[in-house]
Formats: structure tokens, C-alpha cells, sequence
């Protein structure tokens, strides 16, 4: 049996995928939607008043392409907490308008390939900081889960723990050298999810995210032991963008 | 010929997932709501009294994230009594405001790789109490189901007995070391569903799955002939919070 | 090039899985869900005196969990007979409260890997009469389908006709082992459906699908060269036991 | 680099498979239904027209089980030909009262493995009628897309010409051994589909079908290169046929 | 580690590929129906005035079988021009008789094997013209995604530059031998859609796209490290061409 590394966990953490039914919303009248645009954005105003609080945060994009018209990703102490703010989100008049497009239960992760100090490390503000992190305001974001793979040959659980250390490493200097370009949230879901591992990405710069993701495959982390899901990319929304977004 | 290990066998399980239609349920008049969830809850108070008189159990749980809203865990002696159990639910004012998201059909199994002893190990009230247990009421549910790998090198199904014996033995030291943080129910599916067992962990402590599943996948068992399917996690619902829940 | 076993072929074979729209049926008045009974079960009265003329067969399950409510399954000399049979049931009243969930075209197979004999197979009896079944009404069905591995060095079609045939013979030992306690129908379905092979269990004890499905899954035909689809499994509906199941 | 085989094409190919929605069409009135199938009829007309001056060639099938209700296969000298026949048809009555179920775009086909003689193919009238061929009425259809393998070491297109061109050349002899059962059609769709041919079969014993593709999958092409789609198996429809099926 | 390969980069890509909801659209009246189609030839009027003033290009075709109706393939500068574009659509009369089938988010990518030169890239005109193209009015349009593989042996990202590079130079002589044929369009979608390229192809005559992809499946780069997702071919589509085939 080989070794598992050891992880520190943070707050629990939903993506939630939603459609817009665009005949729904007309059908709608202007008072209607106007609303169901406050109703929203009284959540919103909640969700920022946690996060100012740091017991929480969020994130609020738009994303291009079928797969979704938007994203929410929260981040909450407990599971608990993400239910009660998918079932808040469920009730309102907006929802009605919504469509469920795809979701993503994890916990953000740190994994600890580098060995125990003494120190408690959930004492270490940096460490607590990524742990219970303040989602950025970049104008993009990048969301897409990953497993190790197992198959024949290229079995990363198979590998001894000093082998997957030695991989980790370069594969995490291709991550540094993005440092000040992407801001990058890794978030374990096994046990909770399909995938073993979320990577959601943050920059202004959104070919960033293409050229991070390509580097990364040439390293044998990837390239070997890399599987990955769908992709999602998404635009910021804000109460100004997302009222511009349904403006009829 | 590879020798098969023995089971011993328990109740029937069926774990039935739900969505929730919440634009039916807010069609409903406050009248109709009130009273479809009396006629729920009295479905529940009769599931109460069979796993009181110990003649079958059940789980409830809200799942988080889009893959469902709730689940079912029914035990019960028979595939038949789990049928009529579906179709009382079906014709309840509430499942008009369900729609089916997934479903997993199996028996509680003990797989007995330990060897046979003299005794009728269905006499012994430890087997019992596991073959036909009454499921506990912790905060978090999680359930996936599971194959053992048919594949080239990792044929599970090709390796002689004591090498099977042997691996199982390490993966469940794994078990065992989460004793007092997670109860596992394992269910047998050949046959029955689509995978071959069925795994349902119940715990205070959601983080402790993600611990346990991610442990077990360095063992070699996982490692080289795990193979899973969808993952579901859930926080436990009981009368008062599925009407909180379904408030509006 | 491998030799090809050959087979002998009896009647034709269509398992249609539907769902039942439990929300179109309660909108039905009493009157109109009689009727539709009275009507659907008029078609099982012909179906049962082409069984007893013995022109055909059908079996009539409903299914544990969400991948079908009920499942007819249809013996007839030709694929036109079956295709009448879907269009006639298509056009009663009972359809329009159901939906299509799955079903699986095939016919009835023998295969004949014991070499030719000089007799005529279809002058005995017992071969007729298992080309030509009529199938039990024991309490459960098991369905699912199959197809033979061709993988690498796990290539089930490139064996020598010798080798498949020693292998099946052991296969057939367990099949045999369950005699009087599982029912067995193997239909084939190359060119047909997209599986190989159809396997169709009838038992009255639903345990043993599963004990004689996972004892052959340590058979080398099974381990080594099985690939397998979706399983179901059913409990025995008659027009009384369908009639409870339908009663509001 | 290995050399690709040359190929010849002819006509283009669509298969465009539809199920029927029977509530829809029960809920039309019986003069509605008349003049749905009248219209419907005028088309079949056009397209008997066509097939008699040899632009074209369709062939109109009733599919056996919930795949699809019925399917067209529309032989037509361009794609524009194909998706105005698509256009058109989606304009009908009668096509309100059906859903798309599958489709497949190829056109036909002849690899040319036998090498380059000095003649012009085109001029050969066996060539010429192979490759704009005016389809069959037999009482039976089958239809299945293939790949050639690219896996590890079965990888059909690293292979030499002259081992692809022996390999061919066994595995047509038994498609002409079954000459005067079936008459098959083989469709290229690299570039148009997702798979990289289309196989119609046409034959009055649908026995036939299951034969030639069951004897062909112990041949070395289909044994360790080909790799097989949903399979689809029809029953020939008529005017008189169809309208027998819509009766109410 | 393996060195990435550099790439350059242009305009954003979407491609939104529709049904059309020919129900709908016929329950419309002639007056709806022709206002609908008059302001979307409004869109279509900026669309072309953007591409004039060399800010962006879009193409529009019709989809040969069941897989979509249309496409619009828009480039544009940023990701938030694709997202306004999707978003105006939404909005429109239009889109309410359509359907979402499939979208593609990519980038316009150069990759270059060939090494660096003294020259900023982004000063060559022919560079400037492939990576901001304005997309061609051809009477055809192909459009699959692609991945380079990573599967034991057959892992693109394990090899070492010199040795993509030559592979990927006979591979672009095949490519090359088709100009004046076809005019092909590499987009990159690593982190931001589910395959690692996208691969749209334009030409007069569609058989050319068969040869193309055929004649490259027999090149080592795709034999042995391509794997293709689904393919899509349409026919092109201008405001009289559409009118024509809405025409009721």
C-alpha cells in the first residue's frame, strides 16, 4: 500500500450551473422581472455581507458557450450551509427562470506533499488564508474537474510517495510561474463528487488559463497521470452587468 | 477457474433519488402543499414503526449540489416489498412534485473472505445486526457504487483466492481505522444493477468520507481494480427540516 | 481467421421497458382508467392464447427502481409480428400514460459449440422446445446484455474455435449448477441491438441472479472475456397484481 | 506515414431515423390525420419519381423497438439535395407528429484496395451502379456505423497497404458468400459523421443479418480493428404499410 | 518534462450550433414570422459591417442531419464579445423557435514547431491574416474537436519536441497538398471546452473534407496520438437561403 499524502481542508464549496429560459423570462412582465432582479440581488447583497464578514465567499460569472448561461461558486463552512443556499436560490422568482445546467460539491484542499513542520499549520495565516480564501473580482474564471489516473502502466496510486513528491514539485513551479496572472482554487470532491479534484481559475488575462492548462500537459503529472472533465469558462457578472445581461 | 467468494446476504436496499419540481410546488395552493406533506409524513411515521419492530429501515437525506434534492434509503426483506414501496410513493401528492434523478438497486452483503466457520453464522447476533441493520441517523450521507477492474494486468476477478483474501484484508484495516467516525453499509448489486456493489457511509463529520475514500484509493485494492461511479452526499432531513425545506 | 460457432436460432425477442406517467394517469377519471385497463388487458388475453397455441410467448415484469416501471417481453416467429405488437400497444390508452424507457431486439439462441450431430436439431424435442420457449411465471426476472471482450490480449474472437469451446463447457458447468433454481434465455442480438447477447434469468428466488451472475464472474469466459450493460430486475405482474399497481 | 487506401464515391447518404408521438397524432382529427398522410404520400411519389430517373434512390423502413419509429434513407447527388429533402419533410404535417430519434450523413462508398487498373472506374457500369445504387425493397433493413480500431497494438491505420489489403480481401469473401441473401451498402462518413462508415444491409431472412455480422466478427478486420455502433433493424414500409400503422 | 509547443493566438471562437422548433415556429403567424426573420437579418447586417471593418468574422450554415439545424460561427476579439453575441441572439424572436444543440469555445492558434525567429510573428501579415481570418463564403463548412492522446505508448505529451515536430511537419504537408481545396481553421480550446482543439474546414466541394481527414488518419500524428470527437457538415446559409427554408 502506497502512501496517501495528508490534506488540509477548508470551506466546502458548490459550483452551480444554471441555464437561463429565455421564454420564461419573457413571458415575464417588466414588473415581473424587475422583481425578481431585487429578490435576486437582495441574495447578493447577503452573500457580499458574509463574505465582508469572511465567513463565506462567492463567485458570479456568466459563462460563453451551451454548456451554461451562468455559474455561482460558494464557499461555506458546511455542506449544510451550501443546501440551505441552493434551496434559498430554488425558492426565489429568479430560479423559476433558471434551468439547472450542472453542479460541483468539494472542499478546498491543500495537499501537503511537502511534509509536517511542527508548527499547527491551520495556524499559519497563509495557509488559513488559502484555506478560507476571498474569491478574486478577475474578469474571468475557469472551472474544470480532474482525476489521477489509473490505467495499466500510468497508475499514480501505485506510485511511492516519494516519486508523486518529486512530480508534484515541477508541477507546481508551472503553477508559480502564473503567479500575478492566475489565482488558482484547488478543491478536493473525493467522496463528494464524480471527479477526485475541482481546479477553478481566476485572471483578467483569459488566454492565461489556455496556456497554464497546455504547459501543465506536457508535464508528466498531466501527461501521464491527468484526466480531465469538461471545461467551463465564464465573464464576470455583477448587479450591473447581470441586469444589463436580462435587459429586454 | 478463480474461486468466488461466499456473501452472506441481508435485507433488500433500494436507494431512490429525487428532484424537486419547485415550480410545481409553487403552483400548489398553500392547502395542497400542507396536506401532501401529511400524507408524506405519514408514509413516514409507517417507515418509523416497520424499522421500530426491526422488520425493515430507511435513510433521508437532502443530496447537495444538482444531482438530486433528496434520497431514499429503503432496507426491507423482500424486492417486492421495495416495488410496492416506489409505487405508494408515486402516487402521493408529493411525488407529482418529484421527478426520478436516479435510482440503485442491491441486497446488504457481507463478503466472507475470512473462511467458513462451524458455526451458522446467520445465529450470530453481531452478522445479524449487520445484515439487517437499522440505518443510523447521522448528519451526512455518501454513496457511490463500485466495481472490482476486469482490465489487462488488473483483472480482479483472475487472481487466486488468497491473493484476493490477502488484499481485502489491508482494505479493510482502512475501514476499520474510521470505526466510531463512519458507519459503511455495503450493498451487493451483481445482477441487480449496473455496478457491482453499492457503498453508503454515514457520518457526523462529511470531511471524514473524503478522507476515508481518499485513503483506501492508495490501497492496492482501490488502486489497481477500484473502478466508481457517481458520487452523492447528502445532510440528513427528518420531518421538521423537510418542511423548513420546503417552505415557501 | 477463427472459426465461427455455429448457432441455432428460434423465435424472435423484444424487451420493451416503459415508464408510467403517473401524473397523465391520476388526470385520467375512474371511468377512463378502467376502460384503458379493460383494454390493455383484452391485449393480454390474446397473448396468452397465442401462448397456449403455442405461437409465441410474453413474460410481464414490473421493475425495481427508476429505469423502468414494467417490462413486457415478447416471443414471436418474426420481427413484423413484434413490430405489430409495439404499434398496437402504442395506439391503446394504456400507452399514452406510459414512456418509452429502454428495450432490446434479439432472437432466441442456441449455441452450438458441442459440434454437429448427425440428426436434424430442429427434430428434437428438447432443442425445439428451448428455441421455442414458453417462459415461466416465477416471481423475478433478471435482464441484461452482453458482448464478448475484444481487447488487446483479452480478444475473445481470435481464440481458436478449441479454446472458446473448452471454456464455454466450464462456463455451462455453473449455468448447469442452478438448474431448477434459475431459468435461463440467452438470446442473440449481433446485427440486431447493441449488444451481443441478451440474458434473460427467471427464478423465484431473486437472490440467485446474483449468486449465479457473480460466481461466473470469476470464470475465465466471464473475467477475462465479459463486458457487460445495464442490469434489470422485476417482480412478476399479473392483471391482478397490475391492476393493485395502477389502483388510485 | 502508411498510404490510405483510395476510395470512390458516389451518391451522398443521409438515414434520418423518427419516432412517432402518438398522443399527437391521436389528438389530430381523422381529417387531419388523412391529409397529413396524403401530403406525406405526394412525397413519396417525388421521391419514387427520382428513384425511377435514377437522380436518387430512398429506401422507408418501420424500426423494431424504442430506438426510432421508422427511418429514411435518402440517396441524393449533393449534401444541399439531402437537406432540402430534410427541409421539406420538417415543413410536412406529418412531421409535427414525429421526433427526431438519430440521423447519419456518409456517401456511398467503394475502397479500392485492389489497385489501380487503367480504365476509368466511373466508365465501369458495375461501378457506376454500385456507387449511385437504387435501393432494394426487402422486407428487412439493418443499419450500423463502424470504426477502424486505433488502439495500442490494433491500430488498423499503422498497418501496411499490403497486410490491410490481405486482411480485406478475407474479410470480403464473406460478405460475397452471403451474395443473393444480402445486398449491402457501404457508406463513408470521415469527415461528415461521427463514426467513419455506415453499413446498410438489405435481405428478405433477417436471420441473414445477424449470420454475416456474427461470422464476420471472428475475421481478423472486425476481430481486432472494428469497432461497432448502435445497431437499427427494420421491417419495409409501403404506403399501404404505413398507413396500416397510423390506423387509429 | 516535454517542452510545450508556442503557440499564437487571435480571435475568440464560438460556434452555436441550433435546432430549429419547427412547431413553434409554424404556430407563429406570417407577420410574426417575417418580423422575426427581419431582425435577424439586422444582426446579420452588423455581423457583416463588423467583418468589413476587420473586426471580427462570422460564418453561417445549415446542418446536413439530426445534429443541429444551423451554425453561426462567430470570431470576435474577447470571450465577452462572444458572450454579448450569444446573449443579443438570446434575445431575439429567432431564437424562441430554436433550440441550443452544441456550442465550441476556442481561440484562432498558430502553433509553432518551427521554432522562433528575430521577427515579431504578430508583424507578419500572413500571421495577422490566419490568426484574425476572415472566414471564407465556401459552399461548404466541417467542423470537429480533436485531442492529441495520452494512452500508454501512445502518449503526444511524453514525446520530446524533435519529435512532434517532425511528425507534425509530414502532417502539415498533407494539409498543405489540399489548398486551393480547403481552407482550414485551427482553434485552440485547452481550458476552455471539452477537447484540445477545434478544427473547422471550408470548401466547394465536400467530398474534399472525406479525403482530407481520411488521408490524415493514415499519418502517424492521428493513426496513432488523434482522437476525434463528433463531426458536424452544413451548407452555406445567406439571408435569401434562409428565408427559403423557413418559408412555410
Amino acid at each position: 500500500m502506497s502512501e496517501a499524502a495528508q490534506t488540509l481542508d477548508g470551506w466546502y464549496c458548490l459550483h452551480d450551473f444554471r441555464f437561463i429560459d429565455w421564454k420564461a423570462w419573457k413571458s415575464l412582465s417588466s414588473d415581473e422581472r424587475e422583481s425578481a432582479l431585487q429578490e435576486f440581488y437582495a441574495f447578493l447583497n447577503e452573500w457580499d455581507l458574509i463574505q465582508k464578514e469572511k465567513k463565506g465567499s462567492y463567485a458570479f460569472y456568466s459563462i460563453i458557450g451551451q454548456k451554461a448561461d451562468f455559474v455561482f461558486m460558494w464557499l461555506r463552512p458546511t455542506l449544510d450551509d451550501l443546501n440551505a443556499l441552493e434551496t434559498a436560490f430554488n425558492k426565489t422568482k429568479l430560479a423559476e427562470v433558471t434551468i439547472p445546467a450542472h453542479s460541483y460539491v468539494s472542499v478546498v484542499e491543500l495537499s501537503n506533499y511537502l511534509g509536517q513542520s511542527d508548527e499547527d499549520p491551520m495556524e499559519n495565516p497563509r495557509i488559513k488564508s488559502r484555506l478560507f480564501p476571498i474569491l478574486p473580482r478577475t474578469q474571468y474564471l475557469c472551472f474544470y474537474p480532474m482525476d489521477k489516473r489509473r490505467d495499466g502502466e500510468d497508475n499514480w496510486y501505485m506510485l511511492p510517495m516519494s516519486e508523486r513528491r518529486e512530480l508534484m514539485k515541477s508541477h507546481g513551479l508551472i503553477g508559480r510561474s502564473y503567479a500575478g496572472k492566475i489565482k488558482q482554487i484547488i478543491t478536493g470532491s473525493v467522496g463528494f463528487d464524480d471527479w477526485e479534484w475541482g481546479v477553478t481559475l481566476f485572471g483578467d488575462d483569459a488566454l492565461q488559463f489556455k496556456k497554464l492548462v497546455y504547459e501543465m500537459r506536457f508535464d508528466e503529472v498531466s501527461a501521464r497521470y491527468g484526466e480531465f472533465g469538461s471545461f467551463f469558462v465564464g465573464t464576470l457578472l455583477s448587479k450591473e452587468r447581470f441586469s444589463q445581461m436580462m435587459a429586454l
